[in-house]
């Protein structure tokens, strides 16, 4: 069948089942992220879920089929959006250009150093599927960009900060991890108050990285392990510790896992900026997540909605949050959101 | 010269300044916001400003002619785009249409209520124009209106509130004034903070109008006139002060003029929903501004500096912030979004 005879098929299915058909691809905190909030938007249905293991090996909540990554191209006049739910480091460099190839996707590829070489591979990826490839899909990069890009569009010679926190870094939470001794560990990152209350303040100064943000460590230490040099090690960690103000604190195995276990984070921009002389002109965002692929999820199933629409309407490539009308991540109407919204 | 061969010559015109050709209707408070930004874009360039009065009578900041607003078709080919600086009660109504059916124009309408026909207006105008009329763009509607959307596309289930101030309400102070020996006033919105903050901790409470919001009132009263009575009216007053709680404040007309002439304002939207039992996830976004006129008036060339993008890649008719691709409001490049705000 020809690819526009199988597009034609896919419209009649859109149209008997009204349904977004998704896929997810990854099953870790994330791509589960997406499997429980898929419930939230009526017009989305799942299909299956991809993974790189061994399909039986997956023990899912949903009852789709778990398929095997290497038999993608059997489900190419299935699915409208596949979300792409690996990590930035060394799945999603593979796995997005193959999944761009047959399907429209979405990821939170989030490793900004890399995120325009990145572009240009699933630009050339989806001329070859036909297909739209959004990635930096989330809170940031995704609302936080949204946010920066705004506040410098409405406010050209404004200074814009973004704080993270509090919430637990996962990268930072693995580096503890991998000094010799400790057992697990768990690292909450988390703003300076006084520096936001600055800005909020109308100051622009230029923040050191110990000035915006400190480091919270929950160790446990495995028995007879050197306490002291496991925390002299994670203060002088390069890069990720000695830049900044950090607190290490010793706990049991089980106080990690009663008090620890959950995955909050949240952040804030703040962007401020003069008018006229002296008058300043503050605008600020901020999130605070019980769950961060929970909410990272969701983040994603609004763009898999628009890129959908946008893919409708005939776009093509690689897009990012800023190729997007706002409307299209909504369920409503036009004329719904002239009326509700504005 | 055929509405063709106008175009033509336009595009030769933007390519020879590369600048957006700005014209102004309108010389109030808006209208002098628009020119003092303006030099913040320099992308931009004001061509001329519209006035309703004798154009000899206004004394304005720039170098620009002055031009009586019935003479807008002598302008037709030399603007690029119109900001519709007028009232929504009784300007925009009647200007709207006339601009949009000869240029692209941006207006602030904020009624509400009347958002809705305003559009069917604009659409019909704009589509004898072949021109793009974006109305309610500003802070509210407009900024708030898409933070209302963005939150209720992410969180489908959440309850989302929008707070106004602390700042002055031009509508509210002007009701004041006509009460009986009230000689000026001016009245400041105030939102309720322990009704944020019970939302800021995961509460979705279905809030008065005065748990939402209180107001603050500035009065210069006539020499002689009864204070009381004045007091007891206000707080009476139908729909702007009956329904909330209500502070009045006699003050001195120097006392006025020295602390309470500028135009502050403000405000923040929160949205809190759940993503599954007992995780909550909180969206705010807030907004302390020095001068309203002057941030209305920077957005509004944002979202200008989009229209005029947008009219270039073909579109035309209606639009509002939900039709607008993000990058369009920012003069960076594709490639600088990526690299500096991704």
């Amino acid at each position: 069948m020809s690819l526009i005879k199988l597009r034609e098929r896919n419209v009649v299915i859109f149209m008997n089942n009204n349904k977004i058909r998704v896929a997810i691809a990854g099953y870790g905190n994330l791509g589960k992220g997406i499997e429980s909030q898929i419930s939230k938007n009526p017009d989305m249905e799942l299909i299956c879920i991809f993974t790189r293991r061994d399909p039986a090996s997956l023990s899912i909540k949903s009852s789709v089929p778990v398929v095997n990554i290497s038999n993608m191209a059997d489900w190419k006049d299935k699915i409208d959006i596949v979300f792409l739910c690996g990590g930035s480091a060394t799945d999603l460099p593979t796995q997005g250009p193959a999944f761009a190839s047959m399907f429209n996707t979405i990821c939170s590829f989030d490793t900004h150093a890399k995120a325009f070489d990145y572009s240009k591979d699933m630009q050339a990826a989806s001329e070859k599927g036909d297909t739209i490839a959004m990635t930096s899909i989330g809170w940031d990069p995704g609302l936080f960009s949204l946010m920066r890009l705004l506040i410098k569009s409405v406010l050209p010679s404004s200074t814009v900060y973004s704080f993270w926190g509090e919430g637990v870094s996962q990268g930072h939470s693995d580096a503890i991890r991998r000094i010799d001794g400790v057992k697990d560990a768990r690292q909450y990152t988390i703003p300076v108050k006084e520096s936001m209350d600055r800005i909020r303040n109308g100051e622009t100064p230029e923040f050191s990285k110990r000035q915006m943000h400190t480091r919270l460590c929950y160790v446990v230490a495995e028995e007879g392990a050197d306490k002291e040099k496991i925390e002299r090690e994670i203060k002088n960690f390069p890069n990720y510790f000695d830049e900044y103000d950090t607190t290490v604190n010793f706990i049991s195995e089980e106080d990690l896992k009663a008090n620890h276990s959950g995955l909050p984070h949240g952040g804030t921009v703040i962007g401020v900026g003069e008018t006229s002389k002296g008058i300043k002109q503050l605008i600020e965002f901020s999130l605070d997540l019980d769950s961060n692929p929970e909410f990272t999820a969701s983040v994603m199933l609004a763009y898999g909605r628009a890129t959908y629409r946008m893919w409708k309407n005939g776009e093509r490539g690689y897009k990012n949050f800023s190729d997007v009308p706002p409307k299209y991540l909504s369920p409503m109407t036009d004329e719904d959101i002239i009326k509700n919204i504005l």
